[in-house]
């Protein structure tokens, strides 16, 4: 690792002859490889943007030019060059580096990112604010086309075209969201990346260049001008001149001489330009090229022959759970039709959709519309299932209580990866959506605490009850208590009866309240909640009148959550376990749980100390 | 009246001769200008969309095809010509019609609707579950230019264009949002609209038609059979044909007989097709014509004059103060730039675009983007204010969360229109934004009872503290108590000392607090809250260990309101008065206030009962 060793900096990047630059990709690439099989991570994305990375950073200042990465799931290489390379070992560890640009990090990390389809409004901003105080860097949004089928995007396209704003938004096109993308901009996309001239023009830039129909700017007169031998060339990128920017593609996303000609040249532009970079994910490592949704985002795994060190075998992964139960309430109700925003793998529904072809919706990255789209297709009385991650179905607040809620229709929101997710860090937690959805009109809102239970919940939701419903369960889910009756919905069940101190546990922190109680030695009456939204208030008054205290442990913020539902409807306080009012950082889950103190220490010390006892270790 | 007052139903349109429809239509105009006249109400939409809906209706059966209509604003005519004539004489009035499509109103209305840019995915989704179920019907979203800077709508045509389901999707031009629309998709339907091809071809159709570039559908080549008298041309749709739509326009929107023969063809063709009418807001009526933001929703108003009967004097409008005191403190501090989403003047700010045009931007009906951007120019030290309605600022929950309050960034909202808005019913009162925004880490939130408190809170948000913080307030604000201390962050204000019960008043409940305990002749201490996060939890935990009791009165839903902050501030439970779990329906302020027991009296009596006294009347 000669080359890489050397390079800490943007500047120790800069100072390398450009004959180095291929043999440093291929090192920074066996760095990338080597380390996220030791600690996960996203690789495949991050393994495609290794030379466009090194491209921005022989071009570009980041002490003063700002580069926005789109979700930042691809700033890999951005960290290892800008002096971040040794914190490898501990990538989004608890107090290691994030997997995304934070700019507690680094001086060279803008503008923090997670979600996507927020730079180029994000961006937007920094050059406005750029202009208005008088300087003169570059800005730069990277974004993905997955990215690109986000309204957010668009919005902020749509404002930066028509702004008189220096302003590059380089699209990394890999024709992949997490999965394979979607959408008519996608087909677009697909069609400026198959156009015959492209490689036509490789072979005769001169002949081609004298052939472009659109020339004005300042740009391509120099093009005209100097026919050098960059092999970029103008070409049919008709609705993102029409949106107000000048359209520069195809730009191959593995050529670091093309890119950096390229960059240089969009330096000078005046106003808004995209370049159309074509890169491919995984690229350099076959098992993650083969199947560059597999190491999308993962946990460790063998370099050699690209297989996933297992999790533990207590677990059970809830999408799996999900997924196959749906598919089993489908096959006997053809009213069930299922939406993903760009999460087919993620949330459970590859098999669904292979199966159910027809009654299966990717809308990519659009969280909006899979909610307004499902409440169209429940007006018609289809029975939608949403399933989306919990903090990415942040996104879609307004189109659930506006589109779905208000009308009262008959929508089924399955929200994963509720709770701490880990390693993805704040901007991932989905430790919120009790908060966003309880007061919510018309809305129930369930939490299994068991993958029995799941299915359950999701029966009933879907061939059940008539009305909006949403079922939030994390990622993974242990079978901690099989000994229990069926769902019931508005039915709190007693899982350990007792006598001196009731704990409502919500959904899959039932394992670890469970353990909490052991650990306390207190006779503690456990109650499994399952519906938040309405609260069991019978069952609950029924247990406090016996015990006369009662602690509430949830995987949410404690502001809005079921806590406070619990607290409403019993009318008497509750001592609430839930997060407390800061961002959550990365870490393990179990790490998380400890910091947040929700692990079962924490849970039997709360116990103790609610039920009077001293504390005993 | 004499043709309007025959059409009952839409068949009652249809069988009426051709040659009448202008003529109906000139009766609708008046009809809808003397009844908006009287109850206040959208006016220039309505006027601007007469014939549009006439054509519709003359051409497609709304007891079985469907008609989504975007925001809804403008379906007035619709619902005169469904048989709902008679009641507008209570629009939007408590008990009344809606002013928006309702489903519960008439089987006329396929799907409710209220903010913008929903009606592409909505009726993407009733035209997939027509596919899945067999059936036939049309569906049809009929969108403004306005409403096409939404996110939402972006994602709809993403996902519409590439799916194979028949669809129609009218977008009625016009130019305008509420305010002059904006964006690069403005300008380019301007582009559109003004390329002179357009006014060549209504001279001389048939030369136009030989040289029409791109042939290949069903329809063009229809239509080059036909050469019949449809004025309309197939002209630049390329951004829309690259989304996969079949393009068609310019259209007339005010010409019935053109729009029906378009509305005709469209119906048979395959596949998502987009019609472009232009039509001008305000059709008809001079004054609204001239001034179409002034008379886009109104109250009761002259119609010789044009001049609207003044509101009363008591109340004072809250968007003046707002727009007037940043102003104020623009002067002095230029690091503060404004952001809007396409309400320059309904957040008063039109005076501030106008003084510092650089330092404003109105972003369209783009609420994610304004949030988003806004982050980015907090990131490089400006000072952003994001004037945004309260439902409005639903649709940006994930951006404030995820893009603003993680990082901590200094962006301060001004969110108008808090609590009940009135007439426009469940889908616009402000009514929940305590409650997703008091979970949302970093972020504090106040809301000011005074013109005079709202100013010393901007001031304050604005120069003083470093970060996210929200100003919620009502549309009018009275002055009922200005015998006040200057307001201090995080430190609520008693206005009357009382010895019997403390009552917390939020905002602009105020007034209507010490009314009420007048009206209760209890002794009670009266508390202004100011800063609803963080709780001052020593001035109320100060004046309970007086008094014993508490009631929180607030302009928010109960669920996640300010009454659960105090609760979790001071750890006991309190008497909370707000709004209860349902869709609070239309009707006049002070109506509503009665309906969920906000008012005057309902505060006496709950502070009577709560004091432990009899009820007294």
């Amino acid at each position: 690792m000669s080359l890489l060793e050397k390079i800490n900096s943007p500047d120790d990047l800069k100072k390398l002859g450009a004959d180095k630059l291929e043999l440093l990709a291929d090192e920074i690439r066996e760095f990338l490889i080597n380390s996220v099989s030791k600690t996960g991570g996203h690789l495949a994305p991050n393994l495609g943007a290794v030379e466009l990375t090194i491209a921005l950073h022989r071009v570009f200042n980041t002490q003063k030019d700002r580069i926005v990465w789109d979700v930042g799931h691809q700033s890999y290489t951005h960290k290892i060059l800008t002096g971040r390379k040794k914190e490898f070992n501990n990538l989004r560890g608890l107090g290691g580096i994030s997997g995304f640009p934070r700019f507690e990090e680094s001086i060279h990390d803008c503008f923090n990112t997670g979600h996507a389809s927020t730079s180029i409004s994000a961006a937007l901003g920094l050059a406005k604010a750029r202009d208005l105080q008088g300087k003169k860097h570059s800005v730069i949004a990277v974004i993905g086309d997955g990215a690109l089928t986000g309204g957010l995007a668009y919005e902020g396209m749509n404002n930066a075209g028509r702004s008189k704003t220096n302003f590059i938004v380089v699209l990394n096109d890999n024709e992949m969201s997490i999965s394979k993308n979607v959408g008519a901009m996608s087909k677009y996309l697909n069609k400026i990346r198959s156009d015959p001239h492209y490689f036509k023009a490789k072979k005769d830039i001169d002949a081609l260049l004298s052939k472009i129909p659109k020339i004005g700017d300042i740009i391509t007169r120099k093009l005209q001008k100097t026919k050098d031998s960059i092999r970029y060339l103008l070409m049919e990128g008709s609705m993102f001149e029409e949106l107000g920017f000048a359209y520069y593609g195809l730009i191959d996303g593995h050529d670091i001489a093309q890119m950096t000609n390229v960059f240089n040249r969009a330096k000078r532009v005046e106003g808004a330009v995209l370049l159309h970079v074509y890169t491919k994910k995984g690229k350099g490592y076959s098992y993650a090229e083969d199947e560059p949704c597999a190491f999308h985002g993962i946990g460790s795994f063998d370099v050699g022959t690209g297989v996933q060190n297992g999790n533990s075998k207590n677990f059970i992964s809830s999408s799996n759970v999900f997924g196959k139960k749906l598919m089993e309430i489908a096959e006997k109700n053809e009213r069930v039709v299922a939406i993903t925003a760009a999460m087919p793998d993620g949330t459970g529904l590859a098999d669904f959709a292979k199966r159910f072809n027809r009654r299966f919706f990717d809308v990519g990255i659009a969280e909006q519309h899979s909610v307004t789209f499902a409440a169209g297709l429940a007006k018609e009385n289809l029975s939608p299932v949403v399933a989306v991650y919990s903090t990415f179905l942040q996104r879609a607040y307004d189109q659930i209580l506006h589109d779905v809620a208000l009308q009262n229709l008959h929508v089924v929101f399955a929200i994963d990866r509720s709770g701490i997710v880990g390693e993805d860090g704040a901007t991932h937690h989905g430790i919120y959506d009790i908060s966003y959805l309880s007061h919510i009109p018309n809305l129930s809102i369930l939490a299994p605490s068991s993958p029995a239970q799941l299915e359950q919940m999701l029966d009933y939701a879907i061939n059940e009850h008539k009305m909006p419903i949403a079922i939030r369960y994390n990622k993974i889910m242990s079978d901690a208590c099989c000994d229990r009756q069926p769902f019931e919905y508005n039915k709190a069940q007693v899982i350990r009866a007792g006598r001196d101190i009731t704990v409502v546990s919500v959904g899959c922190m039932l394992g670890r309240a469970l353990e909490g109680v052991k650990l306390s030695g207190v006779d503690a009456e456990v109650i499994d909640l399952g519906t938040i939204k309405p609260v069991d208030t019978e069952t609950i008054l029924c247990s406090i009148n016996k015990t006369g205290k009662i602690i509430v442990i949830e995987d949410n913020a404690k502001i809005g959550g079921a806590g406070c539902q619990i607290e409403d409807a019993i009318q008497r306080r509750v001592k609430k376990m839930g997060y407390d009012d800061f961002p959550i950082p990365h870490g393990t889950q179990s790490e998380l749980y400890k910091l947040c103190r929700l692990d079962e220490k924490a849970i039997a010390e709360v116990i103790l100390k609610e039920r009077g006892f001293e504390k005993t270790t």
